[in-house]
């Protein structure tokens, strides 16, 4: 999102790089002022925290200055408390040509356990752009787990979606995005 | 979100109001420490922004602590600048049992013309608590203009969406949503 | 008070606008960090927020950057809790060759009736100035209402009294302001 | 304007101390936060700071919770750059039974020479509290340089002026206030 | 540093962890509120950031709340500029009784080669804190690297200066920090 | 650290003052966003207060912007709570060539007797650089009173153990150093 640009740049294809290894992770403290009247954080500030972290992915794997293109459908499941540990975990799940889907993961320390359990994620997607802010080619990542590959298959759905609401694409040519509806309802 | 709860509360049904009472609205400079090296304000500050007004408007609605209970798909199509004025106005779109859809549409002043431009929305989920966070009965309102019957409509295929998406509903149920699909392709 | 500089402008007188429609609106939460031991709203950051909105007040009407010149007497009379939702309302009160005065009237929700009960308002002086910082002729207000009128004729008197206080103008000039105290000891 | 409360208090009329004694500093440094599209700094933010630096002035002068009463005429003559020192520098001008005036003198460090130079005043005034909010005694203050008396003569005219603007007083007994333009005219 | 207690907690000695179990990460972006007007990262905020990573982990390892005790020397070797990605990674490097040594190590991420570059370390103590304030015993730390082990071994060095510098312990009794000054004397 | 470099510098070697004349002073609030769950200010939090009055102290003094060089060890001896009124003292109490250590002397005003406690104290090293990032010669500081000579002493010997822990001089060149021990062990 934000970075010196790159002096020398080669022409080359950027290379693929595995999902795991673009793992981006962050922890903080809830403070008072992060916190309603409840003692809950409040949606706002945790979504301005997975911005934070998605981009410093998206940037670290394009070595580009990212912008946030949008954000899919987040959940706030179970409140995180005043005094909570918040971890949040970005991986990019998907590249297209210039633009990269990432997944925020948030866990929460469990106080008397000591385990960390998830109660959060979220889906961003970032434009990686050259020197006049124009869209550049990224790197594409190498899927490796099961959760790995079911997001990155996800990605192309949801770009569809995404599409399709926004009026660009006929419902009927997101092909993997009808598919849901078809099959669950045999 | 945040307030010191009504000690009286009488328990007659809350009383319909129109969506366009229920417009509530915030204006704000974009300062240095809200924008990327690029000088263009962060997406996850304008979200913040976002919760917080759209917080305010379900608040103000329900006379109820809030708390955000989803986030829909949001774009950001053009980028906002340092030194932008930026005018968030939140309008509750449709209102369900204890949960209300929050419109918040996002316009930016131009410099030369004076005239605000709009430059993308997005939609928030709250759900109204009671003392000991349990939800609790909102009043419903009333859409009046065009676009406020278009987004009252679009709320329930909204919700339907994201029961399907989580899991908690058949794609075979959520008629409405379906319609979308099955109409466009005729 | 910050904006990019308008790159055309031509030279015609700018044109009046009524004082309705400078009127810039802004509502927040009061968050933790924002109170004292008592959970009261500071003063300090109630004139924060005076100044923001009416500096943005004023730069939307001249189309300028202004800078803050004044800032007239404030009462705090009641206080502003934690939890409450602060409404700003900033309007031109007055304009004069390349001033504004602009007044500032703050709301605070009532939690149960869900009205908003007026608390404290506020009178800021803003300049407008060029791309090099020398003041430039701003459009005129017109009011309406009678409070507009009032405000509008109360700000010569103000700015007789400023001009006095200085030691810029001698009190025998300050003809509407010594007014005053003769009109009333009859 | 926030402490923990003195548990023991004695019922002894409070001592009397000298202006000088209840000097109360701070300097800072103007952030890119702090400042508008001209690198100067916010008049809102200065006023903040010399909101919490006069609080605490007047806190550490009554031993008791403050609360901001109201603030006089505020001049913003030149700006302040983005990188200067700012040092404020408080002192009770006079006390009343239960409320203080505070004067704020402002200095901007010049970076050339290292000396300071005023660039600003302001006049807060704060009620001081007992546990239950409601006023209580403080100690008086006694002047002692020519400034110093000055400011204590003149904090009776500006009581009398709020007065007088907020028509809690008549202005022909305002006679210290009446004086000015009597004495001026001949 | 801050939690919510544990409401039950067996007596049993606390169960030693590995020092690898103990890391806990937070990477950020470099704001210009962050940085002086050399656009470089602040050393307090530097500073502020370590601390709270370190409680975190201090934390986390103890399951109880801490507090900072002291900070060992720091060295700010090169800067940090606007727009980089600072990665904190903090490991408990010793337990003693009540008292956790974390090592903070800082690195920045490089533009061009993508690559993280270690630019700074710094030590801080905590104590853990029972409901009552008073220390309670922490979890034992096991070293495993090479690295690991001289950061153990070295911790009983610097407790020892800092009890001599503090005058609570006489040179002569702190053997382990003697034999640096006359080992190498030979 | 941060300032508009002064366009005209005779190369005159730069003159020396006092260390009382080097004074320079903060004083502050601590709000619930500064603190901890059990109510402490957090330690980070001081530091970074520290961080910025020393720089502004070694600021003043070198007429040059300052960079943090290195912190020695602070202790943290006792809480300061929320609501206390916190005074920070920085003074340079010894000038190298180019660097300059400074004391920072924390306070915190009791709020029943009024008077201020000493609880906390830290040395900071900064370097003053020219346009271009280069060290150059500051003024010296003479010492007066018992302790500003014993802190200038200190001075000298803390920068040899700095020097020895970073491998950079032997430690049987690090004279007075080296006396500490063998003196006290006679």
């Amino acid at each position: 999102m934000l970075t010196l640009q790159s002096k020398k740049r080669t022409t080359m294809p950027p290379k693929a790089r595995l999902v795991k290894e673009t793992e981006t992770i962050s922890t903080r403290f809830v403070l008072p002022n992060d916190t309603n009247m409840l003692n809950n954080l409040f949606g706002g500030k945790l979504m301005a925290w997975m911005d934070e972290i998605s981009a410093i992915c998206a940037h670290r794997h394009s070595q580009r200055v990212v912008v946030t293109a949008s954000v899919n459908n987040i959940s706030f499941s179970q409140p995180i408390r005043l005094g909570d540990m918040v971890t949040l975990k970005a991986k990019i799940s998907r590249a297209f040509t210039s633009s990269m889907e990432v997944f925020v993961d948030v866990f929460v320390d469990n106080h008397i356990t000591g385990e960390r359990k998830k109660c959060n994620e979220a889906i961003f997607n970032f434009v990686a752009v050259d020197q006049n802010g124009r869209p550049i080619e990224v790197p594409q990542v190498i899927p490796e787990s099961e959760e790995e590959k079911q997001r990155y298959d996800g990605a192309l759905r949801r770009k569809q979606l995404a599409l399709v609401l926004a009026g660009k694409m006929k419902p009927s040519e997101a092909k993997e995005l009808k598919a849901i509806f078809e099959e669950k309802e045999k």
